[in-house]
């Protein structure tokens, strides 16, 4: 446990995201940030699975904290033969992988490629592959940023120069480098975030990170966002995505369906920023993650309800392309219907 | 301070939700009911318009807690002229119509006819009218639950016989009153609720009363109704209204006017229960409740969020009649479109 100083700038540092060192992965604990900051430290790379599945991290934080537990399961299995390394590579990059079923294939995407900078690595003739997978897991990070970067420069520049965006859960980089290229820019926006129930990850991170930027921040709870439309004049609603189907259905935080609907409604334009899964062809293949049920049932450790009755927890919803106004990518701006048109990378930059 | 058993009969009794007695009016505090069974006992009709004010009872609570109020007030000037005892009976019905904004109207309306009460009962030569107040207290809300038994039946009968219905907020006698006449009829439903943020009425009462009434109850958070709708099948959305305008605007507990566009969007009824508020032609004359600002940056009194980003609270949202499926009253169902048709009597039916 430590404490330090808070803000963007911090908590988006790679280190503090999750990291590998000496035998652990240590990852921020963003379910009570920024009330209190704290790492969660694995010694083992099913530790890692089970922070992400305990959603110890979030938005892009898994991709980062999956690519560190390589790192800390070739610390592992270090010194074994290689073929045998190997083995235990890939049976971390399946429990990794699959900690939480909606972003699976993303993460298979992330762990396999660790995997290949480990057979580089191996050739070299070391026995010990984690700094080599610690040292690709930063260089795939900074790509991924890169491609944000883009991509967030695209959304800023579809916002209003004095106007009102309207958010959905927390983004992290894309947050950030939108709201950077917004104030390059001289937009001056004020955003409104839902505070995304039941943890509160709008009104925790997406408005801290918000209004750490410098923006005029307003926090309202999930039952608003069509109010605030109405009365408060929403230019734009913005969301990142954990799933984005080529055939333009947005997999995402429980709740973004709904404010895409109240969005078409009001005649707002939905833009989503990710890049298209490759791996999902189609919204068939994607499995939500349904939740306990009891996490409904309490807010912020506290109970709301009788316990008798039954929760539902769907982690997140789908949107159909019919209410997605354009996917924002590093290569730019594609209508729902047009994905097949972006050209990934075969690597391809990962949300 | 007093603890009880609680359970819907119990809370719904008029001595449980806002009761005259001895200089006193007592009003269960529905901010902490279930997890909690305690009374706020006010000792003056300023401390009731206080009580209304800081949402100690809610829904159709506040209705009686204004006419047992005005009880109080008449003890408060007892023995004084009658000409003093109903100067001060029209301040104390100003005060206690005017605690929240929105239902001023209704309110009023509740309150001069308490007035009308007194009026008879100095004719009688009394010079303490509270008792008779209070008895014309009792006489009202009768009138109003037998009112709200005849709404109940026309709802329960759109209900189908095995299927899911929505609720929005904390609907009180309706609730009941609706859930009696499905289980008269052996209508077999399954009920989802919203949490209802901030304060929780949904998962706090209206899951409560479900669950207490025999019914399968699901408590979701309020960025999950249109989740919920397009997974799980809902039949209906139901809730009651603080205002319903004859130009079929209605006013709810905020987040009404997004599960109704979702609803909308999935080809599902909205049907409110209530009767039209003759003094409230158009939408034009409501003023929509702003409450603190602070109050959404917590929950169950525990920051949710960065105490420097603001806050935006609307108690209520508005409806549009193109939203809503029907007005159910106690004269049957209305188009939303069609309420000047309601034959409301001079001292009409109060929801």
């Amino acid at each position: 446990m430590e404490r330090q100083d808070k803000g963007l700038a911090w908590m988006l540092r790679f280190e503090n995201i999750a990291w590998y060192e000496a035998g652990a992965v240590r990852i921020l604990d963003r379910r009570i940030y920024p009330v209190e900051v704290v790492k969660v430290e694995c010694r083992t790379h099913r530790e890692v699975a089970e922070a992400i599945r305990d959603m110890v991290t979030q938005s892009a934080g898994p991709y980062m904290a999956a690519s560190m537990g390589m790192a800390l399961a070739a610390w592992e299995c270090r010194g074994r033969s290689e073929a045998e390394q190997l083995k235990y590579l890939e049976d971390a990059a399946y429990t990794i992988s699959h900690a939480r079923p909606t972003t699976t294939w993303r993460m298979t995407k992330i762990t396999e490629s660790c995997i290949e900078a480990a057979k580089k690595e191996f050739s070299r003739g070391s026995d010990d592959v984690s700094e080599a997978i610690k040292e690709f897991s930063i260089e795939q990070n900074n790509e991924r940023y890169a491609g944000m970067a883009l991509a967030g420069k695209y959304l800023a520049e579809l916002f209003p120069d004095h106007g009102t965006v309207m958010t959905q859960c927390f983004a992290e980089t894309i947050v950030g480098m939108m709201l950077r290229e917004a104030k390059l820019r001289g937009k001056d926006i004020k955003l409104f975030c839902p505070e995304t129930r039941p943890f509160f990850q709008g009104s925790r991170l997406t408005a801290t990170v918000c209004h750490d930027m410098g923006f005029d921040t307003t926090v309202i709870t999930d039952n608003m966002p069509a109010s605030v439309m109405k009365n408060e004049g929403i230019d734009l609603f913005t969301s990142a995505a954990d799933v984005i189907c080529v055939d333009g259905h947005v997999v995402n935080k429980v709740g973004t369906y709904q404010i895409a609907i109240a969005a078409k409604y009001h005649g707002i334009p939905y833009y989503v920023s990710g890049t298209p899964d490759h791996g999902h062809q189609t919204i068939d293949s994607v499995k939500i993650e349904f939740r306990d049920p009891k996490e409904v049932l309490q807010a912020m450790g506290t109970a709301t309800a009788n316990q008798e009755v039954k929760g539902y927890y769907p982690a997140f919803d789908i949107t159909p392309p019919e209410l997605v106004t354009g996917v924002v990518t590093d290569q730019g701006v594609f209508a729902a219907d047009r994905l097949s048109e972006y050209g990934a990378k075969p690597d391809g930059f990962l949300v």
